[in-house]
């Protein structure tokens, strides 16, 4: 990779004690305030301090725009940790919109521990069982005019600890948005937005995560990406633990200049009930990419003591299935479709 | 297996002339129906038949009812064979009604050979490669009014071809139902049809297809089946290939007088927007089922060259997702749900 650029002071939130920063939190941490304190310079501390924060401010951003509230479950899971759920359903300006932090540990066998990554290395457990943390803020946000897009995001974090007391950990994550229309100026200030985070790091960044994205989120039997993407990466440990978080860090702070601008943008826009129509057959999709491919979906319904309703909080409040479905030619819908069979490139 | 039973001679429409019956399908066979005429002794010729009828069947009772008209849809597949589709969407009775015929034939692997079975027993290709023919009718249907259940069927018949030249068959298929609402009255009839057939060839038949049915049609991440359940089978290759065809036959004859009966009582049943929201959100656990589960709409969607809007038919025009959605206890709703969390004996 090319010269890494050096990145701005934004540190500040940091030095603040962790008992004060908890408090504009949706919700005390699944981890004990106390026992972060006390470990306040592990990994494991700053990551579950930084998806709590991200939760916060995005939620508290959606709340300004729509002028509901979110309903925050906190719930544990029996194997180890637990998480915090904030869901608004049916409000002003979201017909659903889910934040969710998941903080969970306990042991993997060997061949779980390699599945965990997407590029499956080998990992060697104590008597084949291998201790593991898992965290990370995840988010689904439909709004119910259709000229606002529907965005999501996920930040993650894993450490597994092997049979000789090495650790291995490593960041994924991402930020993507699935518009109903096309509309560049939005396109454009999304990607910039993720791009100027990027290039912060490295400048291949974005390029790489940007194409992984439109990868990743691609519906195979529609031959159709499920949005305009943004980026996704995976399997992040270089080229330091702390220089990989400051990159993750630097992504979750653009959620919110990212995402609320567009939605601010186009509060007001009136729509046609043809508009609303195509945002429902557009959903359908959504829930098809959703349960057919998403890695996240699959291992967590496959995984017993999951808890599915913050799994499944991702699925739009209603969609459509038309049957031979087709836009017409020249129309606007035509035009998403065809952005969806050739990703373009944003910025 | 124990005693068994003989069957009424039901066999008129068989005596008749191919071309002469031909006339009453939704439109021309996949097979040319000449081709049919010159092998009609052979078991894909019976199969074809039967599928085509009961195709034309049903959708003629649907259409009646319904008032509306099928759209057809006859498609091939570049790899060889074809289908018809046969869709009816936002009807007078019927939201979404798809009776869908597929007749396909052309090499598999080994490794495909032995996952098309569901006992997935290895069989011998010439040079790795099997010659195949896989064919089946296949509906769902889902009415507007929730007091009237979705239905669903599928009868099939394959044949592979080994490298010593011989022929491996096996049939497979099923009925089931998925109400709103409890309705034990509804659930007797439906249930007592299909043993009423099932027991004209065998008195296990009922009883294991209905548990291999509960089985089958299970949401294992929700703990619940989709429906109420009826009968499914696969992998029928005994007693012999003209009584399992018989059978199948008579479970083909089924789909009207199963499934119509209860779609006339209900038919002007008055319900309110509760209700209509109870069944929006059953049927997002029917997408959930098809999408995650399914056997068929897995091995559909990830085989190059399939009719992916064949396939996804089955899926509901309009469905829902609440998060965290539980009826209060005592209500219909609430019945509905412990019926699906622990399936009875209707009959």
């Amino acid at each position: 990779m090319a010269t890494k650029i050096p990145q701005p002071a934004l540190e500040k939130r940091e030095d603040g004690d962790i008992l004060e920063r908890c408090r504009g939190f949706m919700c005390s941490p699944v981890t004990d305030a106390r026992v972060l304190q006390e470990n306040k310079g592990e990994m494991r501390t700053k990551m579950e301090m930084l998806i709590m924060e991200t939760q916060a401010e995005f939620c508290k951003a959606l709340e300004e725009v729509d002028g509901g509230t979110f309903q925050v479950d906190k719930w544990q899971r029996k194997e180890g940790g637990g998480g915090i759920s904030c869901v608004m359903q049916d409000g002003k300006v979201f017909e659903k919109a889910g934040v969710n932090v998941s903080v969970v540990s306990g042991y993997l066998t060997e061949e779980a521990a390699k599945q965990m990554r997407s590029r499956g290395k080998a990992l060697k457990g104590k008597d084949g069982k291998l201790p593991f943390c898992a965290m990370g803020v995840s988010s689904v946000i439909h709004p119910k005019n259709p000229h606002i897009p529907t965005v999501h995001f996920n930040y993650r974090y894993f450490e597994i600890e092997e049979e000789d007391g090495s650790r291995q950990w490593w960041f994924g994550g991402g930020t993507d948005l699935t518009p109903v229309y096309v509309n560049k100026d939005d396109a454009f200030l999304f990607h910039n937005t993720l791009k100027e985070a990027c290039d912060q790091h490295h400048p291949q960044y974005y390029p790489d995560f940007k194409n992984w994205c439109d990868r990743y989120f691609y519906v195979r039997h529609r031959g159709e990406t499920r949005g305009i993407g943004g980026i996704f990466f995976d399997d992040l440990d270089s080229p330091s633990q702390e220089e990989a978080f400051s990159f993750v860090k630097s992504c979750a702070r653009t959620v919110v200049p990212c995402y609320l601008p567009i939605v601010y943008k186009h509060l007001n826009d009136p729509f046609t009930q043809e508009e609303k129509a195509w945002q429902q057959v557009r959903r359908g999709r959504y829930v098809e990419f959703n349960l057919v491919y998403d890695r996240g979906v699959k291992f967590g319904l496959a995984t017993p003591g999951s808890r599915i309703e913050s799994i499944l909080m991702s699925l739009p409040l209603t969609a459509r299935w038309e049957y031979m479905h087709e836009p017409a030619e020249g129309s606007r819908e035509a035009e998403m479709l065809e952005v969806l069979r050739n990703p373009k490139e944003w910025v």
